[in-house]
């Protein structure tokens, strides 16, 4: 069987992406620009955007919703000129957005899925660059971090401007339930940033290890990591015009790839060297964080609970916890976990007609596992 | 003539207005409600949802856009049931939300121009909370700021809780540009504190006074203030199904109106007293701002131009510059100039037909010159 690569199924849109992320968030200030487009600049690997344009493509095959299912909603048709003109005081207002003309005879990606692409991308990087102020970051892949680089003013308003640009885009897709759920991604991730932050003073209060501690992880992990993948995936399949099945197939796709996902990503945080990996190895317990292997291996050593209640705070915790994670089998049991959400992934698709996309996203999925930093 | 209060004529939509934002801030977790209620509990003064529910009910007596006028968009009737059941992973999922149905038989405020006020005060509230972080602000409306009371990752948080709620609510009216407007507004806050920043670096390079001083000025102030104001008074008058030439006299008002009202703000940072302000007075020149007053005053008192370049940041340069521009006719230009606004305002609506709630426009427009704090 001849190697997938999902990056070419999509090469053609995944080559525009950061030149149009770039061209939405230029503002004509130049030192904002720096900072906006300065997590745009990395080597990124683009998963979401990736993930969007493959869904996008996979679901075009699936059967349509019936016209009788789409409601109408009011809008104005004059929508960018009706704006009168301001002299001095100047509006953003660039091209018109993207319109839902199929760029080929062959059903395929939409324009109004390639802008959702970038969307996904700019809501994430948003929330990377917020996430950096919060926790203090130094680094973000192999660089300094948007913070360190800019201050924290600058990165505070950089996220900021992402939101509201990825917001305007977004509007502009006309389309609802679009609108809808990713503006709910937007309120999930900070929740999800919020119980990180908490997670320790709540277990601080109960150091005993009880699966709620998992429970919580899982919901966290949902809001701040596979809410936004879900949640693009459902709003590709819609653009679309997918039927309902199709539409819930692959937001059950981006839900547990997502879960996978972070569940990998955690155990990386072990198991990989700060030079593989482009950000410091540990990096979690040093924050005070309990994670999906911490969480496994505390559940046989109990005495782990004085460490996670207090956020790994005293000397030598920090090495006393990662000696205990290692010695038991917390990572086996991430590794485990992650693979059965990327199975239910691929599950979740096995009824869209086969086509090279749908190749691409199990594979996705299958990389997801095997990836190493 | 009897003297108009703008708030007795909204008084019953008012009344709810901290209630529904509070029920729009909801989210299981009290110490993220606590910070993003803070700026909610407040005796703030709610002008913007004031303006808000008044232009809704003074633009309800207007001319109405012809039905061929209205475009529609793609929406799925099923939104709020057709997100599939995730067990652990909660989705934020509010009652239903606001419909275009009208609350009497008389033409009056929609609920979806009492969201649109709900959601304009969240935007706000959002960009104080951001503000305040970026600027290092000790105190707010008499008491200590969000970042210093929860310190400054709740308050980044608080901030994008607001605004992705926000943006949620602002979906739901599922009306295409007023959701496009507000979505503009975040992105012109986020720019306008920019230049706010910025502006010193710029005057650096360029101590001699020139009119591009309050040019710049002025588009910083349509951005950071007056583009919420006038967004969401065009927003009102669309949601109302206005026709073009009242929506965009709506516009018009508020964007004159946000002028006025931050000139006035900027005049008060030089005559008014602490302890009348709820805030440090002179703050603006702490902060490195040079703002009207000074820009006038720098006109007549070249010196002036060093103290801006160095963003008053020698011993003395504070009470120097305070100095000159009380001795200056700084105070009076910016008086004059919001004066000018104020005027224009209440030249914009003229021809709105005669109502209780035109009156109380055309007094908001007066309270702003004659307040005091």
């Amino acid at each position: 069987m001849p190697t997938i690569d999902p990056l070419r199924i999509v090469a053609k849109e995944m080559k525009f992406l950061t030149g149009n992320i770039r061209k939405l968030l230029g503002s004509g200030h130049p030192s904002l620009d720096r900072a906006a487009k300065y997590y745009t600049q990395a080597e990124g690997k683009h998963i979401r955007p990736l993930i969007v344009l493959l869904m996008s493509r996979a679901t075009s095959l699936c059967p349509k919703a019936p016209e009788r299912q789409q409601a109408t909603i009011q809008a104005s048709s004059a929508i960018n000129t009706s704006i009168s003109p301001v002299s001095v005081l100047s509006d953003y207002n660039p091209s018109a957005g993207a319109e839902n003309e199929p760029v080929s005879a062959y059903p395929d990606i939409l324009p109004s899925q390639r802008r959702l692409a970038e969307i996904t991308e700019l809501i994430h990087t948003a929330s990377l660059l917020h996430d950096d102020v919060i926790d203090h970051s130094e680094s973000r892949r192999g660089a300094p971090s948007a913070n360190l680089e800019f201050g924290n003013k600058m990165a505070v308003l950089a996220g900021d401007f992402l939101l509201g640009r990825a917001s305007v885009a977004l509007a502009r897709l006309r389309h609802a339930e679009v609108i809808e759920l990713l503006a709910t991604v937007i309120a999930n991730l900070v929740e999800g940033e919020f119980m990180q932050l908490k997670n320790t003073a709540r277990d601080e209060a109960n150091p005993q290890w009880s699966e709620e501690a998992l429970t919580y992880y899982l919901k966290k992990t949902y809001l701040k990591t596979a809410s936004l993948i879900s949640k693009s995936c459902r709003a590709a399949a819609l653009l679309g015009g997918a039927d309902a099945a199709t539409v819930d197939a692959a937001y059950n796709y981006g839900r547990n790839l997502g879960l996978a996902f972070q569940l990998v990503d955690d155990m990386l945080d072990y198991t990989r060297s700060e030079k593989e990996l482009g950000k410091p190895a540990g990096a979690d317990l040093e924050l005070g964080l309990a994670t999906a292997p911490l969480l496994f291996a505390w559940k046989t050593n109990p005495e782990l609970g004085a460490l996670v209640g207090r956020k790994f705070s005293q000397p030598g915790d920090v090495e006393l916890a990662r000696e205990l994670v290692m010695k038991s089998d917390g990572i086996e049991q991430t590794r485990a976990l992650a693979q059965d959400y990327a199975e239910k992934a691929i599950d979740a698709i096995k009824d869209f007609p086969a086509s090279e996309a749908k190749d691409g996203l199990i594979e996705m999925a299958v990389k997801t596992l095997n990836r190493k930093k």
